[in-house]
């Protein structure tokens, strides 16, 4: 897969002389007042962490139910790693506002989530949900790549550490889009498939806005990854001996705020318990 | 929690001198006919396999449900690592049967499983699945701790590498049983009454049968690991001030294949894809 992420080992350990990049490092060094987040640099965390927190939720779905013990093993996996993502994403962001990663995780409505809207669209079925894949982690991927230069020290090292992990995600979806596709009439069928209900929901990705602009130096500008996108994209589609037809985009609006219908149903599954106890030290 | 585990470490290089314990290992060792199970320890293996995959796919639910972030991360972690010995446990038995792993989760029927009646009972609230990870977990750490003597080295082997992970499950347990009896009115009655429905089905891991009697070095007959269960449970129980009155025996029969009605559920969810595409090279 071969993405450069230039030194990540060295960037990782900007923060602290340790390797302080476990979501606990990230809380702790907000409530010693160590690593506090500007309200735009919250903001944008706030996007990073949603996008890994709802895609995490789609994924753990997969558990049981996955078409061999090792898939179930490998789904169950990337979802515990976006977890982790989304949780320092949140720590940090949460820092700006006096809350934890669990008062954003648990106690915000669906208006106040930043997720793109790819990441809250349906499973699907398998095909579809290596098509989800293979999009978020060529995104994460360029894009973690490129935050680890980010002059914001901690979503530098946060970064360094996801892209490790992401990585692997892009590895595996790689390999099973050429799986798919390559495979049987069926498989390749549903694959394109996949695909096809997944391509409106890329654009939203690359859309810049005022708070990108506001952190220069700090936050990519989306659509500085575009062709970067694209062009690997291309590449293992042309591999799998796959192709997907131009499709109109979808309106987004994630970023804002605006979601489609099933965020509402993600979200009532993830929070229901925390909500019925609030604030309970269970 | 301190089960003392012998030298598991030495243990688990019986194998071969590397450390040959990945599911996979224990795969390509049947494959290449080097460890092949006899039928009554594949028919032993399955029973321990069982009760790891089902408990594996039960916690696996909890996944976005949990009340807290980083609870969602350690139920999602504990059913990996179940998953884990499930899949040795199971890919060892197969081989007496020329069957894989993902031969015996997705193509058994429900009289066909070997797990206990408890590791499929719902998960209810989180008191109820912590009292039932209490009982799975103090008791799988008894079995395997002695299972790494066994005089067949691959059950041996998983056993040494499944102890050490179990060894942390105990730890969870207990933590929580600590949290939930010490904490409010509310976690404490929770925790009551999950242990009130649990209890029906702790005697049936116990039960001796003619197969364990029949596998004398290489089994470890339940009923041996009784007393020194109900000493831990006891200790924990009393430390968070909990209780369990005397409640009658579930009619058990799970080892001989016969489940209560909630199996047929859990399998039906994991096994749909794999039977919908079988023997699809997904």
């Amino acid at each position: 897969m071969g993405i450069a992420i230039g030194d990540a080992a060295a960037t990782a350990t900007r923060i602290t002389p340790g390797n302080a990049l476990r979501p606990e490092d990230i809380a702790a060094q907000v409530v010693a007042g160590s690593a506090v987040a500007p309200a735009d640099v919250a903001e944008y965390a706030l996007r990073l962490g949603d996008d890994s927190l709802i895609l995490a939720q789609q994924l753990g779905w997969w558990i049981s139910r996955a078409p061999e013990l090792e898939e179930d093993v490998a789904l169950a996996n990337i979802a515990l790693d976006l977890l982790g993502h989304a949780r320092s994403f949140l720590s940090y962001a949460g820092g700006a506002w006096g809350k934890t990663e669990d008062d954003l995780a648990y106690f915000r409505g669906e208006s106040e989530f930043r997720s793109a809207q790819l990441v809250e669209q349906p499973n699907g079925d398998f095909g579809r949900t290596i098509a989800r894949q293979l999009v978020v982690s060529t995104f994460q991927c360029l894009l973690y790549g490129r935050l680890v230069d980010s002059s914001d020290a901690t979503l530098a090292a946060i970064s360094a550490k996801a892209l490790k992990e992401v990585d692997y995600h892009l590895d595996h979806s790689y390999q099973w889009t050429l799986r798919l596709g390559q495979g049987t009439e069926e498989s390749r069928r549903r694959m394109l498939s996949g695909l096809e209900l997944t391509w409106p929901y890329v654009a939203e990705l690359f859309d810049d806005d005022d708070l990108v602009e506001r952190l220069k130096g700090i936050a990519v500008r989306p659509s500085s990854l575009r062709v970067d996108f694209d062009r690997r994209i291309a590449e293992v589609l042309s591999e799998a001996g796959l192709e997907v037809h131009d499709v109109p985009r979808a309106l987004g609006g994630g970023r804002a705020g605006t979601h489609s219908e099933y965020l509402g149903h993600i979200l009532a599954e993830m929070q229901v318990l925390a909500r019925e106890h609030p604030g309970a030290k269970w």
